[in-house]
């Protein structure tokens, strides 16, 4: 998600070191840490401006979240949603997500959501899609054995090419919707991102979870 | 799919044994002998009235065409295509789909197509579905190592219990389309079939293609 520069968005951050960590790397193996309770951790790659981490991280408090995004403006909202709902179990780091092993340690992370990441839609950006093998690779190597990975977009030719990808990495599907928002029984068990809402009057939102395949 | 019973369909299939089998089972390793040509098998199972395996064995004279149906009507109307066509690559077997493996030797079919199956929506029925997981390991004896199987429907929850189950099963993805008929590149590609093209315009045509895991 690209959002237009935020006047004040680095000092705002560095206004909440509790909060946010720009040292990824200092913490590999150590994020438990900085958590006030020792649980389950679930990282959003790409976490824009937090709602989906928020509205996930009030709803089950025996989890704790990291949202990470590359851009200080998006993340900044993302903070000021933290601290309106005083939530402790939801950090940020400002980092980028392709240096994703060296933030986190293998097993450190129990699941991770992309939501509407980029879709990269010209055949040579592929590499920079985030459902790309080289990417998976990461996450496997941050997840544990079987780990999750739940995924979800409203752009067709990004799902289309995940499925794919996913699958000749040799990860297994356990859930594909194809038209999120149709499923009523599960309006309640889906916690929208600002861009989800947005956009998906437009057309179907898609959402997979897969698995690595132990 | 389900028509209207045709009268003299039955006599209609019996005025062509060249073009019908009804005895499957002695066929059993020995189809390349009923056609003209000894070339690729492709299977279509519930071929319905036959638009489908029609276009795909004009389009493709280096292949022979089985198609398989349960019902002697919609069977009938496939034999009118054939016949007006002048069709010799191009069987039909007026058959029950799960005997599968009595019809067909190992490897004896080089790819399968399912178009538009019958989606049974019911749990309870689950296993009827032509994806179930009992089907697939049929199709698996039938097929060569890293056989293929095509599949597509408008039908959003068969399709998306079919990715999870093929994927389950240890079939790969090598393409998914999830909108078939907004893909311009794909439309001189696809080959309708009747149903087809009296629902599309309803919504989404779903298509996949997925091999086996050799």
């Amino acid at each position: 998600m690209r959002v237009r520069k935020r006047q004040g968005a680095e000092e705002l951050l560095a206004g909440h070191p509790e909060l946010v960590a720009t040292d990824g790397k200092a913490l590999r193996g150590h994020w438990q840490s900085v958590f006030e309770k020792s649980q389950p951790i679930f990282v959003e790659l790409g976490s824009g401006k937090g709602d989906f981490i928020c509205g996930m991280a009030a709803r089950f408090p025996d989890i704790n979240f990291v949202a990470i995004d590359l851009q200080v403006s998006v993340l900044s909202y993302a903070l000021d949603k933290v601290l309106a709902a005083g939530l402790t179990n939801v950090k940020l780091l400002l980092a980028d997500g392709s240096q994703l092993t060296e933030f986190f340690a293998q097993a450190e992370v129990s699941r991770l959501y992309l939501n509407f990441s980029d879709p990269w839609p010209k055949r040579r950006h592929e590499k920079r899609r985030l459902t790309y093998k080289t990417f998976l690779a990461m996450y496997e190597q941050i997840l544990p054995s079987a780990g999750e990975v739940h995924f979800k977009t409203d752009n067709r030719g990004l799902f289309e090419y995940s499925l794919v990808s996913m699958s000749q990495y040799g990860m297994i599907l356990q859930r594909v919707q194809l038209d999120l928002h149709q499923e009523i029984a599960f309006a309640d068990e889906n916690i929208e991102t600002e861009y989800e809402r947005k956009f998906s009057a437009k057309g179907p939102i898609y959402r997979l979870e897969a698995r690595f395949n132990a």
